[in-house]
């Protein structure tokens, strides 16, 4: 595991107001190209963000109790989905949103559970739809809930959450993810994104959410390649 | 016609090197949403950028001889495309790529020719197909290039500008005209694009290159509510 770059400190001063405090709190953050995609292609693993930018993810990881990504981004990438800010002095647990049960036969070998069996890492929860028969085992914990229309209402996600103790709640991704997540603002307590200098083209997976979304306690950062916005949703 | 706000100085210093000098160059520049829409959707005109940003846009075609956009901008924003910044210090030559001449009923009373007629721009120069039947007027000057595939290559574009006189060319949008030109590195010298802290929607018409696209010499700045990245085509 690679180490990860010093951060810089006026990023700790200005992420500040945009990280949980005591109370329940949901962070919706990712990295974009500036054409707005997150990856190159569907399943394509793409490194948009410079090597600080992965350091600031990982001490908005240490702010929070529970990292959630959608099923197509652990298929794709199979992340490790810790924190490596100040190494094993906080761990998050990995929540996947999985309706269906597609990374039943991934989870075996993948890096989310190794950190857990290492005792890097928290124990994987798969969020699975009440009518998939599956069930926790040693490795991981699965959590069934309601589908509506084939998804999970967001609301039913975070009750859940907060009901397992996990009420920091940081969602990074992928594209159907952030889009559902955009039009959410009494969801959603915090944005942070971050714009790599590259554009991906038009056959990458867009980010862009069902309608207009204003933002609001707007700031910018900008690193040594990125920009980085923090706000609310409006 | 409202004034604009005061130019910040740092922006200046920043642009410097992104500015022509004495030799032919183009700059292409647009403001875009976070999710990298240049309007809400075909033919609607939309506000992206602050006015603050909007004050740049003209120091930047201050430093320009010939502002292009394409026909469907026109059609959607009946824009003024005059240089605003030192009111009448600079005058910069309003240039429509056209192929099929859709401007020809839409030029009398559009900004573009009241301007000229006013003495407060330069004359339009509508860039129009020499199969299309058409020519210059009193109120707007028409000049025929060869379409190669129903457009005209950029490198044909350039250079008739050039031997018109027009060696500085700043390109604003839209869409179309953005993706092609951001394949083309040879002719772009430099990039200049404003994100607007907003999501226009999936609706939105998105500027996303046909391949991926790196870029160089990236700087940004930040501004009241936009960020502006300055850069490079690899």
């Amino acid at each position: 595991m690679s180490a990860l770059l010093p951060l810089p400190e006026d990023i700790k001063h200005l992420l500040e107001e945009y990280l949980p405090g005591e109370k329940p709190f949901l962070t919706l953050t990712y990295a974009q190209s500036l054409d707005s995609r997150v990856s190159a292609g569907p399943g394509l693993r793409t490194v948009i963000s410079h090597e600080q930018t992965k350091t600031m993810t990982h001490y908005i990881r240490a702010h929070h109790d529970a990292i959630v990504i959608g099923i197509s981004t652990f298929l794709a990438d199979n992340p490790s989905l810790n924190c490596r800010y100040n190494l094993n002095k906080h761990k998050i647990r990995p929540v996947i949103i999985d309706p269906h049960f597609k990374s039943s036969s991934k989870l075996a070998g993948s890096k989310i559970v190794e950190n857990y069996t290492d005792g890097t890492g928290l124990k994987p929860l798969i969020v699975v739809s009440r009518d998939v028969n599956s069930s926790s085992t040693e490795e991981f914990d699965v959590v069934h809930l309601k589908c509506v229309n084939g998804r999970f209402p967001w609301e039913i996600i975070v009750k859940k959450l907060h009901e397992l103790g996990l009420p920091r709640i940081m969602v990074e991704g992928g594209a159907y993810i952030i889009n559902s997540l955009l039009t959410e603002p009494k969801l959603v307590d915090s944005l942070i994104i971050t714009i790599g200098p590259v554009f991906l083209g038009e056959n990458g997976v867009s980010v862009s959410p069902g309608q207009n979304v204003t933002l609001e306690n707007i700031k910018w950062w900008t690193g040594i390649q990125d920009s980085v916005i923090c706000a609310t949703l409006k």
